[in-house]
């Protein structure tokens, strides 16, 4: 019998997450039954809300469970399968978790999806051609709906989402402006992934600051915003937003360890009649068709950029998560596994 | 020539606004020219709008000048009219002001409306057939859109539009839930609008007997909100919501006079996938016949009631206004001025 190892996470953080609340355990690999598929992993995917799964506040999902394998999506190859629908060398997209193999019962639909990487590398499918990208997809599409010449923000912009929301708004004549961490982010935001204009937040700690360099940023106002972050830079948007402008409220990263991140003015949200809108992409299956032939097709013509960060090994993990969580990554966290 | 008497602005309040603000001032009425029509006013409409146009600060509409008539909804009578389209004894509504005649340019669209007093009282069309109902109807129906079986919430319930959201909402096979101040107003919205319970915000100054009240008040959570006032309700509210509930912002009294209002837990927008808009019905009136249909059916056939507080004469609309806004009122303040 094989061994296979995992992360577990193995205690829930008070405040910010440490690498003591994960574990890496070795634990024994079964043989293959009638209808199941065993998947080598190559890449995991690390995404913010695993944060928010790691704590059992009430939210939208269940938490993770203590001493199991972590959440999370995975692209890999299937190693062994007693199932008709896969064959050994196919490329799947799954949520295989924190670990090197998973072997799953692949007669559920949806559990492992065959992909096609002729013109897409596989990895993609963990980005700008998976949750993160169909996320961007549904927030710019179905909420914010930019039309063209409309000025759309978006924070966390060199990230997986946030470089996909500009890209898609610029394809649909918006002007996209973004809001990153740092010089090397910001220049790759506006050079690399063609937003008109990036603010480094980093120069700007104050309210009045960031209000200046948005409206400097932003000369016609503020039409649509996705919201990634929350806190000042969520206060600072309404304070710049036009009237009939829409939020889409995707993550709100900058409270994802219990501080309080009040919004200083809803009075905002009745004088430029807003519309602020939270989503889960998950509850809205039946667009990831569409959202991902748009993708496919942009990133297979390269139209669609982005970077990846890639920590290296299962035990790389934990510490690639928690870096994440800072901002310490450049676009797209994957952890390569083989 | 005769005298008109009216009110005006004077000053610009600084925190709350006093009598002082105001002032009641003789002119002249001048003759009526080709295309004119003279109305005599017999009823004043006073709205908590109307606080926010005191004030200079950015909003979504002009400040009311200085020095000039307070702008404000009317009915009345024609007693001369060099328009067509008008004869003396038709009843109208209008946009009047807070004044004894209006003299207008009736060829302007929309300025002045006849109206039908066989069903419905002259001053219900400044109320529940009117802009207060409209605006119940609009962000009941256009953002709440509640399903039978789910809960509405809504604040101010006692007031023109917020007893009008409660029956619209009871008339869609909806639980409507209503807040209000007093127990006399709590009777009332129960007793007399039909309403399934009402919560007596002055028997809860602490959020967390106010969530109590909600839970029991609520015992299926909320779906949909009709947010009048703002501050520690709205937190409380959205701490009770379901997922995937609307919240229509209409107004937000509790910050009219500057008070700092911040919402506590905006990530509750995204953790129940919420939908916040604001609106103001002055800015959909393609649904403003619609909407009249129905208020207009509902009261001609006793289905939509509503109490109505009347002062009494031009003089006393200063101090009817300031009691409005401190929840003074009991339903649709007016002033009767005939």
């Amino acid at each position: 019998m094989s061994i296979n190892r995992q992360i577990h996470l193995v205690s829930r953080p008070t405040g910010e997450p440490t690498v003591d609340n994960f574990r890496l355990v070795e634990a024994p690999l079964p043989a293959v039954q009638e209808g199941q598929v065993l998947v080598r992993n190559h890449y995991l995917s690390l995404d913010p809300y695993m944060r928010g799964r790691m704590s059992d506040a009430k939210s939208y999902a269940d938490p993770q469970p203590l001493d199991q394998v972590m959440m999370g999506g995975t692209v890999g190859e299937v190693v062994e399968s007693r199932n008709p629908a896969f064959k050994a060398g196919d490329q799947v997209v799954g949520m295989g978790g924190w670990q090197e193999y998973q072997l799953v019962d692949a007669s559920q639909r949806g559990v492992l999806q065959k992909v096609d990487t002729t013109h897409i590398p596989l990895a993609a499918y963990l980005g700008a051609v998976g949750m993160p990208g169909v996320t961007a997809w549904y927030g710019l599409t179905q909420i914010i709906n930019p039309k063209a010449g409309e000025t759309v923000v978006v924070s966390a912009a060199s990230g997986a989402v946030g470089g996909a929301v500009g890209q898609l708004a610029k394809a649909r004549g918006a002007r996209a402006v973004g809001i990153a961490g740092g010089p090397d982010k910001c220049r790759y935001v506006v050079e690399e992934l063609g937003f008109d204009a990036c603010i480094d937040y980093k120069e700007h700690r104050e309210l009045k600051s960031l209000l200046a360099a948005l409206k400097q940023a932003c000369p016609q106002g503020i039409d649509g915003h996705f919201e990634n972050v929350g806190g000042m830079i969520l206060d600072a948007v309404m304070m710049r937003a036009n009237a009939f402008s829409r939020i889409a409220m995707c993550g709100m990263i900058s409270g994802y360890n219990g501080e309080p991140i009040p919004m200083m003015a809803p009075q905002l949200i009745l004088v430029n009649r807003m519309k602020i809108e939270g989503f889960i992409v998950s509850e809205h299956m039946q667009l990831w068709p569409e959202a991902l032939k748009e993708l496919g097709m942009m990133v297979a013509t390269g139209k669609l950029k982005y970077r990846e960060s890639i920590a290296d090994g299962l035990a790389a993990a934990p510490e690639a998560f928690l870096g994440l969580l800072k901002g310490r990554n450049f676009g797209k966290q994957l952890v390569k596994l083989v």
